[in-house]
């Protein structure tokens, strides 16, 4: 589900490759330590990349960070789409992995499309809107998994995937946060729980806790 | 609820009122532009204080961010504390409350604690800590309402009322995120809509929506 940018030039292969390196230095430099607190000096640094190279691929900070948005977007995502949300063992399977990972990381960093949302939200217009796109995706993805349930039969026809699916996304993102605020996976595996619990009594079945 | 600080010297009532302003102030800066954006010099102007009025009762900016944190800390769970969270229609004029006021303020600043922890919790051990600290107080604030639902027996025995408030705060704070950046408050009552149709079922009840 990689995004696509209409303004972004065509790249040759070597092009693509920098690029990409670029991006995966400054999102790992920004989830580290903040997208305030990341300069563009230590994305070259970190990326082995000169100044003018740099330049070529992004005219100036924001542009990066937009770049960085789309790349952990397209990151989130793809990970959530290995798990087939459209039934309770799916869901609960995806749950795992999630709180797993916050157990293994000790929440830190949160989510990475969340922080810098809340980040950038009141300062970069352009980047607030191009997280809001991704949460609209992300919460597309898991809709489609709750849509496959009513069509499946597996779910009350009177539940709405939509409210269903942002509440998941609200659930995962206030878990993490919290997870990543106190050190600790357990609020985010309470949020989760809970959502999973709601659509098994939607189902007709006991979730598994 | 008002938090005490051992190590806050006692002051006067003009004191407590100039330390109050320059809290209130900084507070409003932080709330619009965020913590790392914002300075301690625009602070001093915008509470009409001089350097060493400011200085006086905040050696550095992160002593004066750690008071604004335990101020905000004190609103939100004040406000929160208005409602009876021990009753559905507590849970729901709380629910109202709260989406009613995203609406009004189009999700701007998201929420004043969580914006804070997302802002402080991989660079400031401090802050990230009382910010910590003040999501426990919030959620036993929540959870005791839940209890006192399974002491009037309006709960089902097996419902955790320290789960179920662990998800409440979730999803209060997930949806405050989304709300932010979305620019709209119907992520925020998904979420919140989400944990009542829950807390609904397993009161025994239907859930109002």
């Amino acid at each position: 589900m990689a995004s696509t940018s209409p303004d972004r030039p065509r790249l040759t292969r070597k092009g693509a490759a920098t690029r990409a390196r670029i991006v995966d230095a400054a999102a790992e430099l920004i989830f580290q330590h903040g997208v305030t607190r990341t300069t563009i000096e230590e994305v070259r640094d970190s990326a082995k990349v000169s100044n003018s190279q740099l330049y070529h691929y992004f005219e100036d900070k924001p542009a990066l960070v937009r770049a960085v948005i789309e790349r952990q977007a397209d990151r989130a995502i793809g990970t959530q789409e290995q798990f087939d949300l459209s039934s309770l063992d799916g869901l609960h399977a995806w749950r795992n992995f999630v709180v797993d990972h916050a157990r293994d990381t000790g929440g830190r960093g949160g989510c990475p499309i969340g922080s810098l949302g809340a980040a950038l939200a009141e300062t970069e217009p352009e980047a607030r809107a191009l997280v809001a796109a991704s949460f609209d995706r992300w919460e597309a993805s898991i809709m489609a998994g709750l849509q496959r349930m009513h069509t499946l039969g597996r779910i009350a026809p009177e539940a709405d995937a939509r409210q269903l699916a942002l509440a998941t996304l609200a659930a995962l993102e206030g878990g993490l946060l919290l997870a990543q605020v106190q050190r600790d996976p357990e609020p985010l595996a309470a949020a989760l729980d809970a959502m999973l619990t709601l659509i098994a009594t939607l189902s007709g079945t006991t979730s598994r806790g």
